[in-house]
């Protein structure tokens, strides 16, 4: 793929609070906000940073699985109600499980690139503990080949696919150097995520946060190879941001310095209906970084910024691999040397990631994409990370499923 | 908004059966083809017509509700269980409820508008007979705003709805004229579906259609105002077809000829937690038809053969006035005088509509769009019309919920 035929821009992001256990905002048994509530706080949270809505051309949409968790569809027309300028404007909702965030922006910029609008709001939400997390599981399983994995599939559904993911890497890796690592992923998470206010562990205030990470898997009854602390929890809220032409910007008032350019978007879908290949890669996760690395003529050494899929600690470690950060295997041992800490050579999600930050699934792509805008125009708050002027670009792997539905994107400033 | 930045085609549709009540092969307790059947029966159905499946960039997939009616979400990854060609191509899944299907052309169009691709795979697929018609009703409710409006709706959602419609209707512009019309309607989708062997109806050989169709509503405790013959059943199914660029359809070995131009696109969302100003007015499809027209620089004059979303009969009379064939209120009359049969003016669903084709939801805006090119181009068998010399252009509206999400193209010969 060659490079875009126009410039395109993400900027004036929104995130709402990742909502769930560890907030003290939440109680299972309290009224807590609808799906309704997060699409117009995120929406609105972006038409406050413009000079009107009447700018916004489209709308784009992004959810998994609000069919079941909250038995709502055609979420396009919830767009409208964000704002009476929206009426009749262009809104699609797309879904690709939990990459369904990072579908979204490609919409969106797929459509700024169509000529046919020059402003999308793009919005990314979903609400999961309106169900006991048992039955989320089977929910969630959808993302998964219902029909042939379900009935086999742990109870836990998606624990149960990474945990396997992390055995097998176990084995040829070794399990004890593996899990270390791991530990040092979650310590990094909720380090991270004590700098955002919005993150669901922002007020963990655990004193010795490896020893939690180094917990034996299962230990708790849960599944095999993973412990309670490598697992993203179950989250509600959304994230927004404006994808918009050079024109757009214009029209919105918004300054480029405050905006970072598309410079590689690669995605990438592989067979639902099939099992992985090698359990210790993420191969369609390879496939989709190296396309965006392609487009945007760059290779991993120049990405300062990271914001990766971690579903699962494990993930996030295979994702390091998937796109050139480490050798096959030695991603574990990059992140033990603080490599992706914050003070490290390439912060890797600075904000806690889905461990550390939450993951409201729609909206996960959308809020990487947010928070590496804010990292790299200086507008990240106590997130704020050095990057590296050697490193100017920032990247995002939005994963949806078993590594099934990946979108990546190289950003970057215009200068 | 101007006319695209360049031509767009759609060629190569395939449509399967709309298995449901009525097809003999069709049998509640019996094994029935499964999403990804389908799934793969119209995606292959396309690639016959093709070169090779290698020159497909990119995949977009509609669907409504296959979260709960089949439990499957990610469909994106789904598209490459068609052909291993398709294994790390870009795919999609967009959902606008009943409008799915035109959401999904609308995405793929853009893309095509991006030059991001050259040729892009639509399918549009529901599987909906998998659960009882009264619990299918609670899952159809999520096109509607389901919070708000299932508590006091009907039992059976959705004809509630437009049950209401017409009540509203045959107030303002009489209840018997209005019946009339609607028995017209029925009778005409009949005869056309069976011209049809895909048709759910085909097989149909009632003897007096108007006498049906004159059915007293809720003679049989159904719903207030209609009576089941102004429904669309439930079906089974999937549609799809090819999107491309000029170069795509060369490099497709595609005859221009086999292939319809897209020369309008209009898409409007309203706000789904508000009510319809008007009861008697598709307000949403009125806004979304104006603006394919301007685009395509045409006005209903120009329009010889037609595709509206009859989900009801009396939807199919509000889409006429909405699309301008008649002033509010006279759309009766002009059903009645045949102006929209096979032999009429405008003929208008040839083959059969949701009442007669079928409704497998997230396919019937691809398969309106299929029938149309097949008109256009001469394809279309048994179900082939005259298309005036006066009137060259075929218009497509698909709609979704109760008139939320509009889109609608205008289609015709590129000479």
């Amino acid at each position: 793929m060659c490079s875009f035929r126009k410039p395109v821009y993400l900027t004036a992001g929104y995130n709402t609070i990742s909502l769930g256990t560890g907030r003290p905002e939440f109680h299972p048994k309290k009224p807590r906000p609808s799906l309704e509530d997060y699409i117009k706080e995120a929406g609105q949270g972006v038409i406050q940073q413009i000079s009107s809505a009447e700018h916004i051309d489209e709308g784009v949409i992004s959810n998994f699985m609000a069919a079941r968790f909250n038995r709502q569809g055609h979420l396009a027309a919830l767009i409208p109600s964000i704002d009476p300028a929206l009426r009749y404007k262009p809104c699609t909702r797309v879904e690709g499980a939990c990459a369904s965030g990072g579908l979204g922006l490609a919409n969106a910029i797929k459509t700024i690139l169509s000529d046919l609008a020059d402003v999308v709001l793009v919005v990314g939400v979903e609400v999961q503990n309106s169900v006991k997390a048992i039955y989320g599981a089977d929910y969630l399983a959808g993302a998964g080949h219902y029909a042939s994995e379900r009935k086999n599939g742990h109870a836990y559904f998606f624990p149960g696919k990474f945990a396997d993911r992390a055995g097998a890497y176990y084995e040829k890796f070794g399990a004890e150097s593996t899990r270390e690592a791991m530990a040092h992923w979650y310590a990094k998470a909720i380090e991270n995520a004590r700098t955002c206010p919005q993150a669901q562990e922002y007020h963990n205030s655990a004193g010795d946060l490896l020893k939690l990470g180094r917990k034996a898997p299962n230990a708790n009854g849960f599944v095999d190879h993973l412990n309670l602390f490598d697992c993203s929890k179950v989250s509600d809220g959304a994230s927004a941001m404006i994808c918009a032409s050079e024109e757009g910007l214009k029209k919105l008032g918004l300054d480029k310095d405050k905006a970072v350019r598309v410079f590689g978007m690669g995605q990438a879908e592989d067979d639902l209906t099939q099992a992985p290949e090698d359990q210790t890669k993420l191969s369609t996760t390879n496939q989709a970084v190296s396309k965006a690395y392609k487009q945007a003529q760059v290779s991993h050494e120049k990405i300062g910024v990271l914001e990766v899929h971690d579903c699962f600690s494990i993930t996030g470690i295979l994702a390091l691999e998937a796109a050139g950060f480490a050798e096959h295997g030695q991603a574990g041992e990059l992140v033990k040397s603080g490599y992706t800490k914050r003070t490290g050579e390439v912060p890797t999600n600075t904000t806690g990631g889905l461990v550390g930050f939450g993951h409201y699934t729609g909206g996960t792509g959308i809020r990487q994409a947010v928070d590496i805008c804010r990292q790299l125009t200086k507008q990240a708050g106590d997130s704020q990370v050095e990057v590296s002027s050697q490193r100017p670009y920032g990247l995002t792997i939005s994963m949806g499923g078993n590594d099934r539905t990946v979108v990546s994107l190289v950003l970057g400033k215009d200068t």
